[in-house]
């Protein structure tokens, strides 16, 4: 079973792929992809479908792992990550791939065991539970392994 | 120069193509998509994107004319008119179409005279501009066109 999780952001984007097997996690991929703030937006999204479109041509991919959206102060940034999760939704659909949203806390008590843990802390549950990775340039990084990981552990697997 | 205006929405999204040629105006195609809401979202998106796919293979369309979205009361939709947006500027720039964003105001104004304008009188002027054109069964497509018209119309193809 193998899961790709998906930190959107039309700037930085982080990502990580891992699977399940015999009730162990090993991790595939990871990483993120810098899309230029100089380049316009329609640019960047193409990025950001080709990116993901390789990988799924790439692996057999089960599942896709979301953070769940919430409106914050900036209503243009929520528009744009409809944007990505548009592209995400249109390429899961095309590559008979499942969504799972999975809302921030319970991302990081089902990582942490602590709902309200921050980045940081989540980095570091990370570190522990993959003791061969190295501290990733970005918590972009960070934050995808751990949607991921949610997301190979999410009860719909586990029954 | 061909302008496809479109009034997206997850269940109903009306469209229209219209051609400016010697200051006059011809529409070349209109009307609306249904998406059954019995449908999941990425099984709409997937319609939505493969219907202006084709489209865009059809037609030498040089502009897609998009109404400016704001956030309304729900939150959701406006998310969900991300998703739509998103896709539609992947589709534009992997076709190498410019996207242009009007306001409300703008529209409503350019076509009726007056920025206040409801959808019924959109309507009604739209079918006074094209006497061949009966009453669409949406308010959607008539929107659209004109949404469309607004595009056609837009300063910047008349310096």
């Amino acid at each position: 079973m193998i899961v790709l999780g998906i930190d959107p952001g039309c700037v930085v984007c982080g990502f990580a792929l891992m699977e399940k097997k015999d009730r162990k996690v090993f991790i595939l991929d990871y990483g993120y992809i810098k899309m230029s703030a100089k380049k316009s937006l329609p640019e960047r999204l193409v990025i950001f479908h080709d990116h993901f479109e390789k990988m799924l041509h790439k692996w057999p991919i089960d599942t896709i792992a979301l953070e769940t959206p919430f409106l914050g102060k900036n209503a243009q940034n929520f528009l744009k990550l409809g944007y990505l999760r548009g592209i995400l939704y249109l390429l899961a659909q095309k590559h008979n791939v499942k969504t799972i949203d999975l809302s921030p806390r319970e991302i990081k008590r089902s990582v942490t065991g602590f709902g309200g843990a921050d980045k940081d802390q989540v980095a570091r549950v990370i570190l522990q539970f993959f003791p061969k990775l190295s501290m990733p340039e970005k918590l972009d990084v960070t934050d995808a392994l751990a949607i991921t990981l949610c997301g190979v552990w999410h009860k719909q697997y586990n029954v």
